[in-house]
């Protein structure tokens, strides 16, 4: 293997610079020429590959974002696509490719594979933490830290206030980010796909709570439980709360990655090369424990990531 | 003059913490008990009134928020509030008062120095920037700083996504933290209420610097100058750009005070101090130049601030 | 087991409050009563115990630092003081103990298990990771990304410049604070007491990148490992770079606790209460993979972690 | 007037790029050539100059340090190093120049313009807030703010072991940084140049404190007020305290720039630039009041700023 290409496709994650870093610095150290490919698959179509030396990937890994930037592609869904992909793989002499990002873009990893006998590794980068396979994806440290931030600022105006504050984050169908950033914040309730709620009963909860003499309260939702704004006017209407809406939005996304997105991305960049170079293809470079584990692509596709039971244990208890 | 009286009332902003503290001890080095008087207007009603000593305020300067928490208070519009209020600084044997707060609050304190002869000054206490007699408030360079990183942020997943973004923040009527944070971030355009704007001119123009290579475009909206999702759809059917909207929300209030917040406000604060010690009544206490200044609370509340001319030229020359 | 105590021992770390409350609130769930004890084994000695209630942890997740503070103790290595401390805890009727800290805390807590039979869970909090039996220690996570914060600031004012810095961290014996952040700041080297080195071979490799262009550098030193300034010395001379030297101190040890910290300590707390009333004693809770273990002290507390050699290569392919 | 050059000089400070970007865009703005010069006086010597285009600037107003570089440069003060800078301003046909830096880089630009005729306005950019003629220099307000984050933190760690920081700060012969952070961070005592200041009466004031209560204490020295080692010595020798020593270090001069300076730099950028194209030499442009402020160059070198007496009494007032 003398040539390998790298890129970032779907929502982009903090840590995707530290990763793309990674896999040109660890293919330079074993004599790998590595291409960048530009905006995902729609710039591997179109051919927006280019030479990636050392110092290009300088003082990358402090950066949010995707220096090779990402896009939507659904030309890549069809035959037609698919093939220029090829042809411009075969066309730069490209022997390998690491694709960083997630479900979708791990989909499109395991045709490239599977339909066309690609050498491709995947490396799991979302905030969502929805990736089977792994323990934790890259960017969900950031992701939650940047949530963390938020709320324990959120929570200085609802406490001036005995406020209630409800605050949307993301996670698409996964309650992680919600569930984890409510342990970490102290906040009275997480409302998460994964598991079944009673609003009422919720809110008596709080109100029970405000009755003993707690003064505020903050309510973390994840964006696929529901919506802030329902949910908030149900604490107007049912308990009578002074209630604010907060959806955190997209600065979810950015931010300079965290040590351990930096650390963790640096780790599944190096061993994802590694892999390639060992022959590994149709698989994923995850966490596993303190290890890197490579899992096959349709077992990562095919499997859904649970929340920790013990963590929604620990999430009640400790929001007395 | 013996016994004076702090309070913070309106919505909340970081370095109320450092005004009430400095209130506390400046008034302590002066001899004068000073009493803390919880959730503003509505805890006077209710005699929320305790004395504060120099530890109950140790280690609040850098804390966000208030400690001495705000409410909204109907009953103080009222004949029978505002003398049920009196009372209480009659009982507590309070002889001089300090307002921190926004607009409403400093109405307030009005009434209680021209209807009730009551010692008063006010100190200017709102993220907004829209108090007319001083240079700036507090809790406005904390709340510039905490909207820029937050667009720092999105710009990034903007970046890496050619995308735009409709960020809203909050300001009321003023586009003060809109235009500012617009200059601090490099946004294409900021979108205040103080300047007539043509929706389909800013989205041309935008789309003109797309079309010479610009990837990705920040718009910054103030909340008292149009919807951001409105905006939003407009860029998405007039400019077909890929937009996303954020509405920054509460964590604009929240935050460890910066250094300029926390300087300001105890400077102020001693000054509220001093200006009570020297007979001073019925005035606000502000920035002007470097020196404090204070300036009658009928023309602080009968005035309004405009945007700086200057500022609003270099935001347009800049943008490029 | 009815009731129990909670104390902070040895260097404060960031996540110890987030420890302590986590104790509380889970043992308030079990219809324990937790006692927190003030200033460690010295507080334990001079009986500084108080019943802590729900609302006493209240918005301290967030805070750095411990309230119960933390103190050394020479009296408690006599037996006099250890009999003082078994006295206090009979007095107060404490039948199981949490003890949060170092090496130094959970040898005291190992005396307290074997000579006196008390009921002990130790709860590994240190920056320094040097914890054996577990995989990370509260408050390292923190520590990393303030180091990391730090060096991506000087790395700015280097760059400037072209400058070399040799900062300085934390870490006693240990090395891994310097090389984990050498690989999260893309440092162009890190100086541990794990790894013999030869200075000169390291100013030479740095040299040698000079020479091919690269402008500034970045040297990681464990205190364990060497003195900054006679390190910054043989840069000077031996090297000629322009080469500036910057201890991080103490700053390392505060701030407020990552996400990671605070759901490390929340789990851990939780699972040591949980531990007691198993009737675990003379243990340590520790992170294993992603879940808690429990080590005996005699273990943790004869055997000493290594750097992972995965990470050491990895330092040294991507420091390019 | 068609071409203009912009350099940094010194060293390095945040806002630095703020600057240059509104140099570069503000000349575009007015159809000026805007070069830039790197590593200051000697690559202007060196002619190291290249043209900039809006697009260069793109996304640098956030970034810290300098792109631009600074360096030191001995042979500018030679005949013969001046006459090549001459050189290279003809041979690239720059008719005017901005200089950004402290004193040494203004006393250079004075030199350029009173012996040889250039036209040249100088930028105040220097984190310690010596220079005259401005209110507040490029860089001040971010550093503080640094530093500032870095005391709180250590703030927390000292109260949790009941210890007494001694913590050097920047500032070159100026208290500015000291007196200022110890407002901002309720610190008990500042050591500046400008105030003489007995050790024995500092620690006795502190003492009487500690007797009453007050657990911890922070005393910030400016470095050109003393060594914080031997401080801590007279501490730990004449009070008895446990006491521990903080230099903060370089990292005060990186970061990312404060909104206030990335407008403040902007504001003087712009300024720069039209006084440039109105004429004006030999000055610098610094902030008075709320307007920006030519001062000649003459006055600006030959002045020194005093502390404000008001804020070294609230210093004294506050640390109660």
């Amino acid at each position: 293997m003398k040539r390998i290409g790298v890129m970032t496709s779907g929502g982009d994650c903090p840590g995707m610079n530290a990763a793309i870093r990674s896999v040109v610095r660890t293919g330079i150290a074993h004599n790998l020429e590595v291409y960048g490919i530009e905006q995902g698959y729609k710039g591997l179509i179109d051919g927006k590959l280019k030479l990636l030396e050392s110092k290009d990937v300088a003082n990358m890994i402090q950066r949010g974002g995707t220096f090779l930037k990402s896009a939507r592609c659904p030309e890549f869904k069809t035959e037609a696509g698919q093939q220029a992909a090829i042809d411009q793989l075969e066309k730069f002499g490209i022997e390998g490719l690491v694709v960083i990002g997630g479900d979708g873009s791990l989909t499109g990893a395991r045709v490239l594979h599977e339909k066309y006998g690609i050498k491709v590794v995947g490396l799991p980068g979302s905030i969502d933490n929805d990736i089977f396979g792994t323990s934790i994806s890259i960017g969900v440290d950031t992701a939650l830290n940047t949530i963390c931030r938020a709320v324990d600022m959120i929570n200085e105006t609802a406490s001036s206030h005995d406020r209630t504050f409800i605050i949307e984050v993301m996670g698409r169908n996964c309650g992680y980010l919600a569930l984890m950033s409510a342990i970490a914040t102290g906040a009275e309730a997480a409302i998460v796909p994964e598991v079944p709620y009673n609003i009422e009963s919720i809110i008596n909860k709080i109100k029970t709570r405000y009755i003993e003499g707690k003064s505020r309260s903050i309510v973390i939702v994840a964006e696929g439980a529901g919506n802030a704004y329902d949910i908030g006017k149900a604490f107007q209407l049912i308990g009578g709360f002074d209630t604010r809406i907060t959806v955190l939005g997209h600065l979810q996304r950015g931010g300079a990655p965290s040590v351990f997105d930096r650390t963790l991305a640096t780790r599944l960049g190096s061993g994802a090369v590694k892999g390639l170079m060992e022959g590994r293809t149709g698989v994923m470079a995850g966490l596993g424990g303190r290890e890197i584990v490579f899992t096959d692509l349709d077992i990562v596709l095919s499997n859904k990531r649970d929340l920790d039971e013990t963590m929604i244990k620990i999430a009640e208890e400790l929001s007395l």
